[in-house]
């Protein structure tokens, strides 16, 4: 079902020399439960569409299928009039996913966790990547530009995030668009699951705000080569990628940016495309 | 105990006539568990500091204290030399405070919920906003170059969100910055909470980012009068602040900026302060 992902409301637009009334656009926000074979793994607030896609792409991008194959994705109802139930999603794997259990936190002392432990379980998960074939610096410079034409969603409401699938030629393969950021990079991993185009090897991610450890983290499950941030990383996502093997290109202004991983730099490594 | 927010690195500057080595400051984000009486309410990656406001402000927003003063606050170990040691904080109320239950759709049918009987719940626990004595509309839009100048770790680190608490008369009192937008909401009314300042009536919250239905929901159940951010609100974050009663201002641009909230307006509500 096509649900709008929009609305148009009359707003007051308030000026120094008066304040007027006008129709103004609004991103869509709903709650979508995933379940993984029958079980709650996540409640999120994200904007309608693409909703199986996002569905697939949180239980690959948090680790949650164990590499067991997705065998079926439903809406809770089919052909239900009611809004709500479009806004749970099953991921089915005929049960040969692990038993989902809560991830952050749950197998360390009584006393919490801190980054670097953190980290330490996202490498018993994941393996590091293959540094070969980088995509070339200008490429990754070249990004933000190449999907803002493709933000439509953002372009109308000014008030969602975008994350994008890109090649080393620099070619834009996939955008999505949603008012969570995690949840555009989930649609973008769970679209290239649903399509058997994991990992995605070779590839680069681009995000239009910040890089999380989160954000790296889902790159890195789903096997990205490089990560584009419009703007800053925090130290921990730094960290990550660097530990990943991820690159990491962040504050992306122009024909300039910073490279925050790999810490070692070989011109070698990034020729021209 | 003082922990550093920043961490200085190495990272590879690329501009269009090479690459250099240069430091560059990244904000830190850690995990925090916040305990209520002793049950985990929630792990959020959050910024180091102020980690006592954030837990009591995160149970006071989220509706888990139920009325109950705060009789204590404390991290897991005194005195621990661990870092993972300051990552649990746990909020007392001497068992007051109703057993928490997980909140978001957990009253619904099997078929998820929708965001109006979001709201619907909203409206069961948060009694509608008292609108006389509105911040005047100068104020609301001279908000975000007042709160500009006391974003440090944004100008050190340009990774991370503010919330601030200002009066009608245009004084910001405080501003709390976290790698989370929600924390730094949380930051600002657990400091008010625990310097016995709640509700927060006719007091407005300023955000430096856009107002999703969850930030409404946060300033709604602080009692502030007015929330206005940088940029955008959600379509639902825009009608929970009308049923709430609440002044939501946004995409603050230099003197203009879009009045959402309330739905209609008269000058003789909004004089000049």
């Amino acid at each position: 079902m096509a649900r709008s992902r929009t609305q148009r409301i009359l707003v007051t637009a308030v000026t120094p020399d008066g304040a007027t009334r006008r129709p103004d656009d609004l991103i869509v926000e709903e709650p979508m439960t995933i379940q993984l074979d029958g079980t709650v793994v996540s409640t999120t607030m994200r904007t309608p569409g693409h909703d199986f896609e996002l569905a697939a792409g949180y239980c690959h991008t948090e680790g949650l299928l164990g590499g067991s194959a997705v065998s079926g994705i439903r809406y809770c109802a089919d052909g239900s009039a009611v809004d709500s139930a479009f806004n749970v999603v099953t991921v089915e794997t005929g049960g040969r996913a692990p038993t989902p259990t809560p991830r952050l936190g749950a197998t360390s002392s009584s006393c919490g966790w801190c980054g670097s432990e953190q980290l330490d379980e996202m490498l018993q998960r994941l393996d590091p990547l293959d540094p070969t074939d980088p995509i070339p610096l200008d490429v990754l410079g070249s990004m933000p530009a190449a999907v803002s034409g493709r933000q439509g969603l953002f372009g109308s409401t000014g008030a969602v995030h975008a994350a994008a699938l890109f090649d080393r030629a620099g070619t834009v393969r996939l955008v999505r668009e949603d008012v969570g950021r995690h949840n555009a990079v989930d649609k973008v991993v769970g679209a290239m699951l649903m399509a058997g185009d994991l990992p995605a090897t070779g590839l680069g991610l681009f995000v239009s705000g910040r890089a999380s450890v989160e954000m790296v983290q889902k790159a890195w499950a789903a096997g990205f080569g490089a990560v584009v941030a419009v703007s800053a990383p925090t130290a921990l996502a730094v960290d990550a990628a660097r530990r990943a093997g991820l690159v990491l290109a962040g504050f992306v202004r122009d024909d300039r940016f910073n490279l925050y991983a790999p810490d070692r730099f070989s011109d070698d490594e990034f020729g021209s495309g």
